[in-house]
């Protein structure tokens, strides 16, 4: 059996990991070389994937294809799938989920909570649409927006007329949103099959106070009916959406404990990474059974709690060698890194993971872990 | 930092993992292309051990090498480590223990209780020994002896006769042991830094009817008292011995509550591969931590019990899709698939580990699993 991953970076390299442990061979596809998961897989293919001979060549080493970013243009998930390819989750649910308004229309016409939006066409109905939903408003664009790049709060009607200054935006660009005032970030990994059936991880909250996730906390320190509906809502949308493999359920929780779905991530997430260590099975050994039809393990912790805390690049720089030694002497400490060929602002070099008794003493552990790390 | 790996099997699969989660680069020297690990590892080096340039080449290519496998003759550890190759464990503590007689009396040496064994250069030296230590008298190969192959059961003088005819061995070839009647095997599995700081695992009971190991129940069903015993001794083995890296001591177990050690494996083992779901570090990771010289993570066990079951090839077939399903669709197990490229009698195709509340629980489900499988 061979993977497929379209993606050669820190979630295709985990997830590579994953199939090694199955006897699943692997076969990265990226732009570029020299990426994380092109370190242990089997096979790399590189060049554009827009290339019919690249396509053909991923096409015959691969019984399955999968992804690790929603941002493939569906037409290219289409075109690879036309040619036989057997990719999951599959291109039409891809199509509808990497159009962050497309997305949020499907949810709402499954009666899930979003928050209410329009698309903006032009700046006129940008000011309608203002009036309608209120300041501040959150503007997004309906592609390729990730960690806060592609949204924009906008505090009057002057701003408005700024950004699409700004932006020149075609009609298919733009989309708002009412803002909504959240208490905190929650997120669900589900892992569902072709059959419906599914798995979903314990709620997480998730914080990231530059909109790039910094801190996972597993299990959320919410009581426990919240926690169930967030659950329920999680699955609902996996299955509204008909999405296959692991996908992760974004979400806000307001004040009056209401839960709305933020955004849907279609693979294997950051907020997840907790589950290598803290969780039966973890998110990315299920991505593997799912997208070949296998039973999905248990997606119970088997830690009572665990904190993921991002490794994030402070500057620009290329790589000194890493001193993992006063993390490592830390208890209950994982470090992962991931490989990359240079540390730039903001991006993810590697994650840490500490389990725990309980959610504070991971999180004393993981932030001492973090800041022992020195690159 | 680069990791070369003398081998590329199971093990060295599953030191690459470890590796790679820590950011660290693996190249595997292999006799023969295709091997397990080198379907994950960054670099594959084929070709004869002694022949200068891939020796050239593996040492370029690592700043650290270490062994999957005590078989590695120790002229050659130590030609690579004349020409500037950093190896651990050392070659000079690797050539004591791949020659069980040296490892016997260096571990008798230290005090450390082993049967009583004497070297066999001739046949009227075998016929001496069998009068001093008696029947049944077990003879082994000095060096290469695995699973069985190379020990010798013997039950009268007629029959040291006839081995030794069959045999025709060179004086350095054989020794003798008392044969000790053990009601368990267990095996500790211990990683040790450079400084002599170590760490070691649950004792567990190993079960290996037709010499291969089939089963592994950890914790061992052995009073604590017994369990600190052998601990104990197996960390005094690690030290008597210099070892650097993860080591397995197997141990007898007598009805007489006394143990002995039997044989030191210096490198991961087959015994303590449950370590990587059901310990909070891996021996496969502290092997990895302890050759980079970092600190050790802990080696409790993260889950109540875990079974480990072996997947034996049964007849001469090659390879034929494998039904992962059954298996899987089994709660708390974990299967590992090594990924060669033919099956033989008793070769170890991959293993099971299932963890449970109970060692008898888990031991359950570990079967199940296995004869749910298919290959």
């Amino acid at each position: 059996m061979r993977l497929g991953i379209l993606g050669g970076g820190q979630l295709a390299k985990m997830t590579v990991a994953a199939a090694a442990q199955l006897g699943i061979e692997t076969v990265v596809w990226s732009l570029t070389p020299g990426l994380p998961a092109s370190q242990a897989c089997t096979l790399t293919m590189v060049g554009g994937l827009e290339d019919p001979v690249v396509q053909a060549q991923m096409i015959a080493a691969s019984d399955v294809i999968t992804l690790e970013s929603e941002f493939i243009p569906a037409d290219i998930l289409l075109q690879l799938q036309s040619r036989g390819a057997r990719i999951l989750p599959t291109p039409a649910s891809v199509a509808v989920v990497q159009d962050k308004w497309t997305q949020k229309t499907a949810l709402s016409a499954h009666h899930l909570p979003v928050s209410p939006g329009r698309a903006l066409p032009d700046l006129a109905s940008a000011l309608d649409v203002s009036k309608e939903l209120g300041f501040p408003l959150v503007i997004k664009t309906r592609r390729l927006g990730y960690d806060g790049h592609g949204t924009f709060q906008v505090e009057g009607q002057t701003e408005v007329e700024a950004l699409f200054r700004r932006l020149s935006p075609p009609p298919d660009l733009l989309f708002a949103e009412r803002s909504i005032p959240f208490i905190r970030e929650l997120s669900v990994i589900v892992t569902r099959r072709q059959d419906g059936s599914l798995v979903s991880y314990p709620v997480v909250e998730t914080r990231q106070p530059q909109f790039v996730c910094e801190e996972v906390l597993a299990p959320a320190p919410i009581n426990p009916t919240l926690a169930a509906r967030a659950k329920t809502l999680a699955e609902a949308a996996a299955q509204a959406l008909n999405l296959v493999g692991t996908l992760a359920v974004e979400m806000f929780l307001a004040a009056d404990d209401s839960i709305m779905i933020n955004e849907i991530a279609p693979r294997p997430h950051n907020s997840g990474h907790f589950s290598i260590e803290a969780s039966h099975t973890s998110q990315f050994e299920n991505h593997v059974r799912a997208v070949f039809d296998l039973p999905l393990g248990s997606s119970e912790m088997a830690s009572s709690a665990a904190v993921m805390v991002n490794i994030l690049g402070q500057s620009e720089t290329t790589i000194t060698p890493l001193d993992l030694a006063p993390a490592l002497a830390i208890p209950g400490v994982h470090v992962h890194w991931y490989g990359k060929d240079a540390v730039r602002p903001m991006r993810k070099m590697g994650h840490i993971t500490a389990l725990a008794d309980s959610v504070e003493q991971a999180q004393g552990q993981a932030w001492k872990a973090r800041r022992a790390l020195r690159f």
